[in-house]
């Protein structure tokens, strides 16, 4: 029985779950009796991806270069085609015109105290063929910098991050003027130029540090996987008022669309940005003077770690040919045999920044598996009740714009039709990554406890909760992991191509591959090629198989179900916990604020100075004011009642075997439920960025990748702009108190349709 | 009032000591009429000690290599002397003989997979003229080191101490016949061989990670304070059985007296033992394969850090000269007037490992201006009521073997007679660095309150109180710190002189010393002199002289009290402080024992190994038992009451004006105290090493530097010893029962005193 088990887990489930993958007794969204053809069909299934058939796609799809506009880039979109033809789908490319810089002209030099020229290259290793393609290879650079030719004292920023900038106020540090220095990593890159910019600098380099992926972690390439002395990160450095093409927010970037004038884009960088190598940031680095770096800021280079200014000075040229690209997605369905505009979607992208043989063929070639295993499964008679679709986006790397630009192009058929979009991206090895939709956690949880971990022969779900259970820090955590029957899935941010379906369309959203064992630093880089990837990476592609055995599980499972497997009481049980959090984050805001003012007034800041490296004291706080939070935990309680009888509805309608699930109701049931996450959306935006729609979730916009849920609240409170989160809490009590009502539609529809 | 203040602070009282000194109604030990007579004699004693003395002081004892043997040790020591002698204290030489090796062979090579001899060279530096010193110098080495010529697979332990060993076994890595590289920190240094021996190493090298101490830290010597490529620390490796001359424990190493052969001596390491540099360290550290060593372990050298073991093989050659070497020690003293057989007692010592500007000679400049200042206040009439003894150490770095020769020598008169020990060693730029017994605890937050930080122009005590509050990670931590009256002093481990008073002898015991704001590199070095610190210490000996200031006034008031101002209740709250810990110890290893039992029962550890990375399971853990802590805290209770009786006669003594102070009757009073710190003693000694007598301080067997508080207890719950820790429970709660019985005895003495 799965009904109300959030609320009254037995002992005995407890165990089990401890112990194991629990072989169900039913699976949510189907009768007992076509729960058994499901998983008759599931396990066929699972037996079709085959590691030679990845390594083999993996190989072909990176073998040379694919960036946008590249001419294999174009290549692989058609070869895909052709896969999807063979397998049987009914497939077909569309293409959008977008906005993708590549560079023209790259320059840094350091002008004093001494003279040093970076070498901006990153020189190909013998042991690697592909790692010598360098006519067809993007330079090393940040598409989406603004172009400019800038000079300055250098000064060192750490990750770049706002409270970086807080400590070199306290430092009596100002990078006004300044090209500052920035290391990868804690951020979304885009981030790191636009804080500097706010703070006056007046141009950006950002390095890898050996301490986060080169020789500290590890050995580097080609010896080892972690980032060699001029491998190079490169990417975009878009700002997140928007995703997809700069020139066309919100609409399709069709041939014919309206296109914003360059000069009125407002996600370009206000500075110039440059990615360099440790090797090329080491002479800067090493010529910095003035205050010590703070110790959680120094690096793994051989000396002393300054924050600047003094006499290094950098010149900074960056100048990108701003021309239109254009992106060519591949698009392939599978017709639903009983709801066929009810829409399964699952997409990765195909397009790299260079050979990209784990970012993203290895996730692309999991993909073809799928849709290859589905092709063998419609010739043994097959036929999925929802329809399928399956999505080889382009142009993900500059700013997800294959997925966004299709998804704005048919947003309102999305709207309308789509019950769930899975995406992956790069996969590895280790465990899964398990992100998305908290209406899908439990759905996702079931999944994952019927897969098999190639390494551990338990299920990949159990191998998980395994290492949830090692990791965790207190007693308390580890409690609720053996307690709670599902793993708890992260909340998505952005970063792949997720973002258009969950914060502008509402759509529930899984994020799904393998990770953590592999460990590498050829991120973006033209050694993230087949030799590393059979190295170094998922080597025997094992874990490629798991992926396409867990997502395909998942479309299958999602299209076949008889009634959408959603779950609520996970949704308003993870709501509950945003709400504690929220309210403990305003109480340390205030505590903390409290203790600085007091110390301030104690005087502890001005004795503890150290004359020979002074530090400031930190600004007096307004003490943040107690919000007032009834709104949301009314709306939250609304929630939390109407999932709980939305579950009641489920086991009753599945009791003596769930033959009211095959009832003719089942499709305004369906409606409704597609209902439920489309209400977390509120159709004026978030504040400041109405691209985003979603209340509940939404990238940060001083994170990028990190996400921020209940933006409207969370954000205004970590940046102290009290009218708003009061606003906020209205406004997203509104988009709960929307959701919970259509959750009691659906309960209602399930009530008519079942006896 | 100072009367029982632990127990009802005001609020006005906690405003007051949270907003700086209070300027105290009265002072702990005096008549509101003697206090006004001290503090001026105190202020006019503040007033003497000079920079420009220190510095000079400084430059003619580091002017030369003077270690145990040398010429300039003995010279120094016939300097100190003249000095005490010109002050006009009456002053003497005192000679031991004691066993210290020095080098005469030293080789490290490493001969495969590529070979490299060690150079175990610190190289003169241009700028330093002392450092080219290098006939006089001792080489690096580590002092009883055992002879050894040894071979081995080379295996990297991280610190060296025992948890590293159970991470080593996880790791499937044995060191059974292999030489280990050590890195130093974390422990005592001798603590790395003893751990190395006991799992089957056959030599152990010990080198200063740049992490720690060099690059990472700042900028190297001569550039920076930090330690350069070439430096090594040298130091004793002798184990912790006991202290002293290794072949005379428990006795003076007189000239005639009885020896113990080489051959039984258990304080000399198992295997041989040589320190080296970074720089020498590199190529070996370089060479290693194997797993990758865990994150924790890694260091500032650039490359990835590996466990081994591997190709790299080492050979380790120690051989030294094992014949007797003389000390010196200065003992000068000022006779008390009033309580003459009452002996307040001040060391530090004036060997060096080579020049020692900062270790020790920066503290020995600021003894020698505490004697000429007394000098001074003696010709203006000044006659303390007790004793003072003043004294300058030989042989502290190899083993405190000046001042252990000494009191076991003189034991009977310091039992009868020693009311106190302050020590200081090295001193430095920042921080009153307080420990000491918790019976001069109050007395020392007094003191602290009455001297000037030379930077901040707070007293010395706010200083520190500002940086706990700032250093403070919990909320909790604050709130104790701003609430509690006085500042918790540390309790001291072992390190430097005061180890025979505090943990064979059972005198109360305080150590004074600045820092924390001139960190550096050159510990144990040919780089620790007069270049050195008059450039990155105490640059202007401003902090010599608040050392100066600060013991010198402790000295004084403790000399010069009408009672001695012992305050009990500061102990009765850290002994119920200790007890609440060893409960949390208990409890905490119970719950991880059993959290890893589970673990291994739910398959956590098999769930989640990496193929590529193995990990083994932990062994299962017995559970440890509950343990009977009633003994202990009836103790407790009972010194609680026995301290606040203790108090509240004190109160009544002093009130109106405090007449009843200069009675006759508290010579009787002052010798029931002095047997309070005696009671903790227990004479069977310590389980293993009965040379250490207190049950309340001891340094850790495996820990060294690092204080085990209530060690018959807390190390067998460490050592899961459950027979050792109810016998250890027994005995400590005995000791403090009698402790109690002491103060019971002070407390009937005063009230009878009083009229």
């Amino acid at each position: 029985m799965r009904g109300l088990r959030l609320f009254g887990v037995g002992v005995a489930a407890v165990v089990a779950l401890g112990s194991g993958p629990v072989s169900e007794p039913g699976l949510a969204g189907f009768s007992d009796a076509a729960a058994r053809v499901e998983r008759e069909w599931e396990a066929k299934f699972r037996a079709i991806p085959d590691p030679a058939r990845l390594r083999a796609d993996v190989q072909r799809l990176s073998a040379r270069p694919h960036a946008v506009g590249s001419a294999y880039d174009k290549d692989n979109a058609e070869w895909i085609l052709a896969q999807f033809k063979a397998a049987g789908l009914d497939a077909h490319i569309e293409t959008f015109d977008v906005l993708f810089p590549t560079p023209i002209e790259r320059r840094l030099e350091m002008t004093a105290p001494t003279t040093f020229v970076a070498t901006l290259q990153e020189p190909p290793v013998a042991v690697d063929p592909t790692s010598a393609q360098t006519s067809e290879q993007l330079p090393t650079y940040n598409a989406y910098s603004v172009d400019g030719d800038v000079a300055g004292p250098l000064v060192y920023v750490n990750y770049g991050v706002p409270e970086d900038y807080d400590r070199l106020e306290r430092l009596g540090v100002s990078v006004k003027g300044a090209v500052v220095i920035a290391r990868y990593g804690h951020s979304w890159r885009g981030i790191k130029p636009k804080v500097a910019a706010e703070h006056g600098a007046v141009g950006c380099i950002i390095y890898s540090d050996p301490r986060d992926d080169g020789y500290f972690e590890g050995e580097t390439f080609p010896a080892g996987p972690f980032r060699p002395d001029e491998g190079v990160q490169r990417g975009s450095v878009m700002d997140t008022y928007y995703v997809g093409d700069p020139l066309t927010p919100g609409w399709g970037a069709t041939k014919d669309a309206k296109r914003l004038p360059l000069k009125d884009v407002t996600v370009i960088t206000k500075i110039p940005v440059l990615p360099i190598s440790y090797g090329d940031a080491k002479p800067l680095l090493a010529a910095l003077s003035g205050p010590m770096a703070p110790e959680a800021w120094r690096g793994a280079l051989p000396f002393a770690y300054h924050v600047g200014p003094g006499a290094a000075r950098v010149h900074l040229v960056v100048k990108s040919d701003w021309s239109l690209k254009p992106i060519h997605d591949v698009i392939a369905t599978i017709p639903g045999s009983t709801f066929p505009d009810e829409w399964v979607i699952r997409g990765n992208h195909h397009d790299a920044w260079v050979n990209g043989a784990e970012d993203p063929v290895s996730g692309q070639a999991a993909l073809l598996e799928e849709a290859r295993a589905y092709g063998e499964l419609l010739k043994q008679g097959w036929r999925p009740k929802r329809t399928i679709v399956y999505c080889a986006w382009d142009g993900e790397e500059p700013g997800l714009l294959g997925s966004t630009e299709w998804a704005e192009t048919h947003a309102a058929e999305l709207s309308r039709h789509a019950v769930a979009y899975l995406n992956s991206d790069s996969n590895g090895r280790g465990y899964l990554s398990m992100s998305g939709s908290h209406t899908l956690e439990a759905f996702y949880n079931d999944v994952a406890r019927d897969v098999t971990d190639p390494e551990s022969g338990v299920s990949v779900w159990k191998r998980l909760w395994a290492h949830r259970i090692e990791k965790a820090k207190t007693a308390a955590e580890r409690k609720e992991i053996r307690e709670r029957p599902d793993l708890r899935i992260g909340a998505l941010g952005f970063g792949s191509d997720y973002t258009v379906f969950l914060d502008r369309l509402g759509i529930p959203c899984l994020s799904l591959g393998f990770g953590g064992e592999d460990e590498g630093g050829i991120y973006h880089s033209i050694y993230d090629d087949f030799y590393w990837y059979t190295h170094f990476g998922d080597t025997t592609f094992v874990y490629g198989r798991a992926l396409a055995q867990t997502t395909g599980t998942a479309v299958m499972r999602l299209a076949d179900a008889e009634l959408l497997p959603y779950r609520f009481t996970n949704l308003a049980d993870t709501v509950d916990r945003y709400l504690g959090q929220l309210k403990k984050l305003l109480a340390s805001e205030r505590d903390e604020a409290r203790e600085r003012n007091l110390e301030l007034k104690e005087g502890v800041f001005t004795a503890t100075v150290d004359p020979r490296a002074p530090l400031l004291p930190p600004p007096a706080e307004t003490v943040p004011p107690h919000l007032d939070f009834a709104p949301l935990e009314n709306a939250a309680e609304t929630l939390a009642g109407s999932a709980e009888r939305y579950d009641a509805a489920v086991a009753k309608a599945r009791a003596d075997g769930g033959a009211a699930l095959a009832g003719t109701g089942i499709a305004a049931v369906d409606a409704a439920l597609m209902g439920v996450e489309r209400a977390l959306l509120d159709p004026a935006g978030l504040p400041g960025r109405p691209w985003f729609e979603n209340a509940l979730y939404a990238p940060g916009m001083y994170t990028g990748y990190g996400v921020k849920t209940v933006p409207m609240v969370r954000e205004p409170i970590e940046q102290r702009q009290w009218a708003e989160a009061n606003d906020g809490i209205v406004r997203t009590a509104k988009a709960l108190t929307a959701a919970a009502a259509a959750i009691d539609r659906a309960t209602a529809a399930l009530e008519k349709a079942a006896p």
